[in-house]
């Protein structure tokens, strides 16, 4: 099947099964990716203790695990319905948000992808360079690294881990470490509101949580946030900014449809 | 007194006395929830650490306890400001998010209900079939059950518990052992966006710091959320949606009189 | 230089260096304090684990204390990030919500205060007056203290500490001890929003990261967020309200420029 058909199918199963979708993140985008989840049409549940996410797990279709503020208590959380995600066959979508900035964050998403062995990873090209054991250049959470070898590091790092494996930037690329996928939607405005990235993954998991076909739900993930960006770029009036672009965001992608996804995505293959 | 010249009352209290709404709550939706109260006419106060609370809701006027992100470190605060709120007359407003869902929240919701005997319980039919020791299909903190039975179902828990018990869905139902009040605003967009039902409860709270008539405090809040609700769907133009539907919803209660809420209130007694 | 010149100066620089603000805040209007840090201009990074938060704000240009909800975990957090800070010549800007509430805030302020000796101090007039060793009716983290004798308790303050203290209110003072400024943008609505005065310092921080000057990097913050107000409520139409404003308060801080600030600015000096 092409990646159109693919991803036109992914979101039809998301709108008729309405996929729990369980994270464990930070606090900081927690109330935005609960919006953007039932934004597309999936339903988020965002129990974080120790006591009961293994139990919480149990009901949901895919468990998203964001580091951005990561702490020993919630450490221990992701490990534990991370296990439990494993034993029930229910995907795992890794955001290892700002890995290399700190050892605490390279400590734990090194030890949360070698325990879980995730079906997704997502993150800038710092991060995911970080992940593969190359040199970047780390400023806080956010992505300095130069994105020309966006393709070879995703392939590469796909085939060792096993993971499908994006990078979100100007360009974005997913890889399963055999195909590898170049997505051209989006806007630069995106990068001047928190939280577009942690989004991203949650739309990811969200495809991932209908459709076990993960290679396409990181493709429609990234692709309907960067079509929900456009849009929502196109409709700012001046005096308008990212305050009234974060609401057009969130309305671009309750009304996105399969036929407009599969439709108005720029995809390349390499 | 007629149940709209009540619930004018109570929303003339609010904006009167501005309460301080004291919440320990879920960090999903803690900053819609300290918007609503400031919408409504009331103040908010989110501190949650055991060390403060039992002081802090000494100058509340209601505490609202939502267990939607509950953890060791908040169970244990809201025990404790929940006991102090008691000795005080402070009425305790609890939203049991996802009770059923896992034994933690079981456990948490019940124990809370005992120790504190909450003025107002507020939940979807799934939690408070719960709480009632009815059997619930449960999704995450999804409400799946039926709702045909909300009335009996309220009036019997309210009356074992002494609380006043508030069930939200297409129809609300509060009652309070000896009363039952349908409410029919709302629209069903409501449900698309995260947080509608914990905002509902911080509203509760809000009515019952200012009044304490709990009944009226429960019927006004969530008409108040049904009312907001509708005229900001009522705005969306093609092309919004639930982003700029959230912006209006809080517009809406802001710009609530005692008036259009006693007016446009669809109240029906059973 | 003239004040309108340095804070031409100051906008400039962060809009040309983009600093990393660290905050440890809390969890009620972090989002909204990342999403203004990104709209003048700047980076936010919110970590507040003490595992992580000496080695993150190595990489920070200023860094963000917020007592809003604050516990044992953030509050050593604080501490160890603080004391990395001034090792590194990082400027701490602490916003000591609530303080005087309870003996938890007070006691924390104070430690903060003593151990740190932050650059920049904001608050509202029953903060400052707290931490001045004043009598103040407190309700809450809201103020109900006078303003009238804001500049003298400004001043002396700021002699006492070696800070620069911000005082907001309707007429905003900032002082370094010698200079006292008193500023009138601004509107009332804005604190109808939960988060503005988080939101103020946030900014504060952002303009200290980018420009050594302190006491300008106080009124900048200030002004910028006045002037957003102002923006935000010209804008609002018949049936909009805090909903609404809040989208236009991001907008009018993301499209604001140095030469806006500077002739839009009302300062005055005493």
């Amino acid at each position: 099947m092409e990646i159109r058909e693919q991803i036109f199918k992914s979101l039809s199963a998301v709108k008729e099964k309405s996929p729990l979708i369980h994270h464990i993140t930070n606090y900081v985008t927690v109330n935005d990716c609960a919006n953007i989840v039932l934004a597309i049409g999936g339903s988020p549940v965002m129990a974080d203790d120790k006591e009961e996410v293994a139990e919480m797990v149990g009901f949901a279709s895919a468990l998203v695990l964001n580091i951005g503020t990561l702490n020993a208590r919630t450490i221990e959380s992701m490990l534990s319905a991370g296990i439990r995600a494993k034993e029930l066959g229910v995907p795992v979508i890794l955001d290892p948000v700002g890995v290399g900035a700190t050892q605490l964050r390279t400590n734990t998403a090194e030890k949360l992808i070698k325990e879980l062995k995730p079906e997704v990873i997502r993150g800038n090209m710092s991060e995911i360079k970080v992940l593969a054991g190359l040199e970047v250049a780390i400023k806080g959470v956010d992505s300095l690294a130069d994105e020309e070898d966006s393709s070879v590091v995703a392939q590469k790092l796909a085939s060792e881990l096993g993971s499908v494996i994006a990078i979100t930037g100007k360009t974005d690329v997913v890889s399963d470490g055999t195909r590898v996928c170049l997505l051209d939607n989006g806007h630069r405005i995106l990068a001047d509101v928190t939280g577009t990235g942690c989004m991203t993954t949650s739309l990811i998991g969200t495809f991932c949580g209908a459709d076990k076909d993960y290679f396409t739900g990181a493709v429609a993930g990234i692709i309907s946030m960067g079509l929900a960006g456009e849009f929502a770029y196109a409709s700012l009036r001046p005096g308008e900014g990212i305050g009234t672009f974060r609401a057009r965001l969130m309305d671009g992608i309750y009304n996105l449809t399969p036929e407009i996804l599969a439709k108005e995505g720029r995809i390349r293959y390499e």
